[in-house]
């Protein structure tokens, strides 16, 4: 079995490593991440500048590479041009802090996978429900099990998943949760100021909005569950689709609603 | 009423432009966009630098500032810092080159629109289908005709109206599709070379995969039809939910599956 992994922490991040460890008697490990940190951006893929590729080492790990790019970048390169055959599994983790809600469209984390998974290639995000803690390892065993589980079932198409975790110790995680995606957003503020010559910039800072959900991700998670969310590919709202064409949608004639 | 511009192919996009001059009648427009192109972006924002503002001079617009940011920066911005209140509609666009099928995700377009939804402003994403056409105002019309709809109508929570209209004269569309997200994707290549040092970089360069696919947003557009694909930003997988909970999703007991 031969298994990519990668993040959006970069290279160098101990939820990577933690990832590696437990992965490790699985079968051929590649690890191929950002040279830093490329959180929050997004499904971004880099067309105006050229990727670096470092080659790096990491103990106990055959292909190991360093790249100069987002997450999104590492898989495409990965998969098109360093891997001599598709990987069997994506995996991109463990981040630092919960993919979550909304914040899933601006995770670099779950750019990783979907990247995997445009590649028809079984992948998963995963996460830890904390910013500052270093206690990736029960994270890790969790995605371990996550990885067994999908071997056994295989996923649907254009289908990843993504888990987080709860900052725990394995014994009381209070077990799993399929969810859906809650709405759990943040309200954005900027930090005005001048520069020595006195032009204005700001800094994006923010608050995650607490919201009354059941049944989501992120309100499952603060429960202490840890939570998968299968993601699926296509973001059209196919529900609202019979209504939209009985809008009046009309190009050429004179009558319109 | 108010309306926020923006896009990603950069403040100085004659697509920007020709959005404004359709819209010119309906009330305060507020154009902000980035500094430069910020194709591909995805769904990027900027918390690891400064963001700068430029204000800027838009013939006819009185409230024009250019960011050294991505397009869903811009709206943030705008929205939570720039705009005494907040717009009744977010409009993305005219994007050169069609943002249909998997491409749906890397679209900085499309994230400026999604800014919007997620702030509950009823917000339109728009691209001509084409990368090297100059005729955008068309789809500047399409746009408008759009915007009339969605003031008589509005729009489902968390739904952004994804736009594509194909490069032809007006009278040659050949009228609306309410599609959805086809799965069009491209086929990476990377092109590998040495800098001058002897050191390897890649330029990744792609080309779309034809698929037949009826329905969708790619194959309507090609067929000479404007598509309006509605994107909910609730990416679950809903359908597998229930297949998933069956999994023997066991964290603490001894028997695994």
């Amino acid at each position: 079995m031969r298994i990519l992994i990668s993040n959006d922490d970069g290279i160098q991040s101990p939820g990577l490593r933690a990832l590696v460890e437990a992965l490790r008697d699985y079968g051929e490990l590649w690890v191929i991440a950002p040279d830093r940190e490329q959180s929050a951006v997004g499904h971004a893929i880099t067309l105006s500048e050229p990727i670096r590729l470092f080659p790096w080492t990491m103990e106990g790990v055959d292909h190991v590479y360093a790249i100069s790019g987002t997450p999104a970048d590492c898989v495409k390169l990965a998969i098109t041009e360093l891997m001599p055959e598709k990987p069997d599994m994506v995996l991109s983790g463990v981040n630092r802090g919960e993919n979550t809600g909304i914040s899933v469209i601006y995770s670099g984390t779950v750019s990783a996978a979907t990247e995997g998974t445009i590649n028809d290639i079984p992948s998963v995000a995963v996460s830890l429900g904390s910013f500052t803690s270093t206690r990736f390892e029960p994270a890790a065993e969790v995605a371990r099990r996550v990885v067994d589980l999908v071997i056994a079932r295989g996923l649907p198409a254009d289908t990843l998943l993504n888990v987080n975790v709860p900052d725990l110790p394995l014994e009381r995680l209070k077990g799993f949760r399929a969810t859906r995606q809650g709405r759990a957003r943040f309200q954005e503020t900027f930090i005005k100021r001048a520069d020595p010559r006195g032009k204005i910039y700001y800094w994006m800072d923010g608050a995650k909005v607490p919201l009354q959900e059941t049944e989501t991700d992120s309100a499952a998670l603060h429960e202490g569950y840890v939570t998968i969310t299968p993601i699926r590919l296509d973001f059209t709202h196919h529900e609202f689709l019979p209504e939209l064409r009985r809008w009046p949608l009309e190009l050429h004639a004179e009558a319109k609603a």
